[in-house]
């Protein structure tokens, strides 16, 4: 940030008065600028025991696979934003059945939610962000195509949750030192 | 918004090319500004069978009662930032135990996060930002003088499962025309 978006004046970096924090401040309008993270929210789509997964036709990770997710907007609910980016990118209806992991993702400054769903009809396809959307059976998720540890982690949750049917939510944090891997099953 | 804050050009509103939503475009730099909904985290802090509230000593609802909780911050986690606000609001280190409500509140583009907690100590006190803190027996809480519905939905819930120490994740999303009242206890 280098020009206040109020006034446009040039805007400098400093700990406003009863803040402890650096923020973008105009010495012009006085406004300050809070920076704070953003919300990823998704689903986990189940039809038949497979679960649907898209390849983004999109960068970062173009060609990779990942749940259907994306950044939540303003004026709609998390579950409504899940909802929206699996039509968005899988061209699929779901019935969201509950929240089932929340992910911090500090340094990037993002928290990813994902939404346990069915499939409405059993279809899909590939909106303008995917290459291509395919249901695969737990045994054939393409582990090493995956485009983001939060993804990774939330199916690796899921299905081991899918063997007893119990379904928790997960809350977790994924930081760059952890060095996250996963088994191949 | 009225100006671009990386080149300090005059913004424009316009769908970009592959989104399907007005933003604010800068047509001299191409960025195109994203406004996205705020995470609100807190806690439901507990000491020998009371809970801990702090009346405002800010703007908006000065002088009522709130559970601790404030936006979060970037490069924290969503248990951080709660224990982050009882500390700041309330002066009081807490074990957090697990989420307890995610409410959507999306006329204002925000998400209310609050989890479960345990007093350390039993210290608390009253922060920059509160005019006073004070632990409530649950027939004692002022529900005349709540701050936010968030806060006062949170409470309700949480006074239900107290009975049964049967704690769930809430999900829920409060709108305006939800018309939100509480029953007195």
């Amino acid at each position: 940030m280098n020009y206040c978006s109020t006034c446009g004046h040039p805007v400098e970096q400093r700990i406003p008065e009863g803040d402890n924090r650096h923020r973008f401040v105009c010495p012009n309008c006085d406004t300050i600028h809070y920076q704070n993270p953003n919300i990823v929210a998704g689903t986990v789509p189940v039809w038949e025991g497979k679960i649907l997964l898209c390849r983004r036709a999109i960068e970062p990770r173009y060609g990779y696979w990942t749940l259907p997710a994306g950044f939540m907007e303003n004026a709609e609910t998390t579950v409504e934003a899940a909802a929206r980016e699996t039509r968005e990118e899988a061209l699929a209806e779901v019935d969201i059945h509950g929240l089932y992991s929340i992910i911090d993702v500090p340094h990037i400054n993002q928290v990813h939610m994902f939404y346990r769903a069915t499939l409405m009809d059993g279809t899909f396809g590939a909106g303008e962000e995917s290459l291509e959307s395919q249901l695969f059976l737990p045994e054939d998720i393409p582990w090493q195509e995956l485009s983001f540890p939060t993804v990774r982690k939330t199916l690796e949750l899921f299905l081991e949750d899918m063997h007893s049917e119990q379904y928790q939510v997960h809350i977790s944090a994924i930081r760059p030192e952890d060095r996250y891997r996963s088994s191949i099953r």
